[in-house]
């Protein structure tokens, strides 16, 4: 059954897959993609990968790679998604291809981007170039699994991070939570924040931890910072709306205009002509924030992935709302047997509605076990 | 540093070891023991272990077994435990092997029963046979660990065993808890329930739930069951009261004599006529059962391990009065957000005060996680 060609192939496709890794954080709202080139005796001549958002393609890239052009003729080029077809920031990648001497192109995925669809693949079969999709189709849409889900739902996939004890409080009764967790697991978070993105917390985290959400102890890019402040009232000396990333902070209230019937407009105009960052007007919803139009305006804006690291309230009202994609889920090996809870009151009153994750995974982080799953 | 005979003492004292596990659950109140001999010239010429309580110590088992006895000259013994100098069920083991012409004895680790505490060892050195101790000390302890801790402090090794969401809750707002965790999970406490000499249920478990608490889906002996019954008035009918392990069930009361100021005293009688397990009276405290005390009863009764399958309010009393000394902690990957709780009220209140688990391991059933840690 399987081809001759079958192993090299995912040979190569890992490969590019490696290479395409390397985008993580830098190409949002564009997906990470790698290229190899292959001749047709079997020698990697070109490599290249999406470095950027806003730079060339990967294909690009590791067309440009190649030294000895003369060996394009009869190659195959591994790409972990199908080549673009229509005109964005750069050229398309398929026409671009198609007029090189190679042989074959070998796809991971195809693009989930409407206005490709397969638009790719068909210019390159039509120009008489071989083409075979789904080899490690699985990985690269794991790792891609961002931009797929914007692309789908035109929304944000959401990723709730929890840090709690093994019997389920994230917080002691005297409201301290620094730290349930290991330094591991929490270097861990500060990867993950250089990878998504948007970071986003409550009213209340803003206001009672004063977080920073910024990215410490690993190198990497400061992502967007999002706060949800329905009346937009939180205090201007915040971390978040005073240090050196306040450009990043995004706040999502329902109130924008608040400054002009406040009590005192003068004030809260100063306010906002400081803020140099971005103030979202935001639908309301029972008193509260409309989290599903707020995502829905935040994945207009490009935002493809945002990594939760709310309270229990923001925690429980995502998950209420069904719109938690993945659970990031730290339990440390430590009991409270009281304080806050992590997760309460999700509209879940029976055993046969409980939640069961899918595609669970559990790795142990430190002295902390992780457990990952989707819903 | 290292004797030249390091490396074989731990390979032979790792198979005495091996063998010694072999009589897990079937020998308390004694420890498990195993026994290996091996010639002067590296044979092994002799194997045992202490297959059940009241019959042969591993030493007998490991003696008998050698078939050319000339071997036995210039022989090492391995022994997991200090060999006994006093007169139990059978007769002293130090002395015996103190008259065989055996140049050798290593030892894992000293006996913690205070009659033999060294005793066995000073026997076997006052003879002239050499004498080595603390090959593979830690394993052979926690082999033995409730043995040890039944020695040193006079009461059964009490694990709490706790299966619940990843949010820790151990059932739905409807009080279901069928179930939780997965098949493989269930599996395991079965195959510890053969392990323990004890099972352990409150009042409300026994009512509520109505378990047998019986070893099923493994091979293995049936422990005895415990039920905390203060009042003394759970119904003739529940499992633990009526089933073939009748006799295994005992029942621990405040108010063993309720029967002479029962409101109908022949009814009473007649069922404690028919009860064919055992009701020990216990101390009462602030209206419940006192289970320091009760444990202190059921040690002095031979019992040396209890594996605690009660409720929120059973676990969470034990804990609160620092009576667990293991933890054995499913957790499934799936959501409630609701329920009932774990844990709850343990008496802490500040991060400070949190409940560090030991010798913390993780590991994977099935689909779920088991955390094991120690107080």
């Amino acid at each position: 059954m399987a081809k001759p060609s079958e192993n090299s192939d995912i040979q190569w496709m890992r490969r590019a897959l490696d290479l395409a890794a390397k985008g993580k954080g830098y190409v949002s709202p564009n997906p990470m993609v790698g290229c190899v080139i292959v001749s047709e005796d079997g020698e990697c001549i070109g490599e290249g990968y999406h470095k950027k958002f806003g730079e060339a393609h990967a294909e690009v890239n590791a067309v440009e790679s190649v030294a000895d052009t003369s060996k394009l003729k009869g190659a195959t080029v591994y790409v972990t998604l199908e080549p673009c077809s229509h005109h964005g920031k750069t050229p398309p990648c398929a026409p671009m291809l198609a007029k090189l001497p190679i042989k074959r192109v070998v796809v991971a995925m195809k693009d989930p981007n409407p206005e490709v669809d397969g638009q790719g693949l068909l210019h390159l079969r039509n120009k008489g170039i071989e083409v075979d999709t789904g080899v490690l189709k699985e990985e690269a849409e794991a790792l891609n699994e961002f931009f797929v889900h914007h692309q789908t739902f035109g929304r944000p996939f959401i990723t709730l991070k929890i840090a709690q004890t093994a019997d389920g409080y994230i917080a002691a009764a005297d409201g301290e939570s620094q730290w349930i967790t290991g330094k591991a697991s929490r270097k861990q978070v500060h990867r993950w924040r250089r990878e998504y993105d948007a970071v986003l917390v409550g009213r209340t985290t803003a206001m009672v931890d004063n977080p920073s959400l910024t990215v410490r102890h690993v190198s990497g890019r400061q992502p967007k910072r999002i706060v949800i402040d329905g009346p937009y009232e939180l205090p201007r000396e915040l971390n978040l709306f005073s240090d050196k990333f306040e450009e990043k902070t995004i706040i999502l209230t329902w109130n924008k205009e608040a400054s002009a019937t406040d009590a005192d407009p003068m004030l809260r105009m100063m306010q906002q002509n400081y803020f140099r960052g971005q103030v979202m007007q935001v639908p309301k919803m029972d008193g509260h924030v409309d989290l599903r139009q707020a995502f829905k305006i935040l994945g207009n804006e490009g935002i493809t992935s945002i990594l939760i690291e709310g309270g229990q309230q923001l925690s429980s009202a995502l998950l209420r709302q069904g719109l938690v994609d993945k659970l990031e889920l730290f339990i440390a090996p430590k009991i409270l047997g009281g304080g806050t809870r992590s997760i309460m009151d999700i509209g879940i009153f029976k055993m046969k509605e409980i939640a069961d994750l899918k595609n669970v995974s559990w790795t142990q982080i430190g002295d902390d076990m992780l457990l990952t799953g989707y819903f």
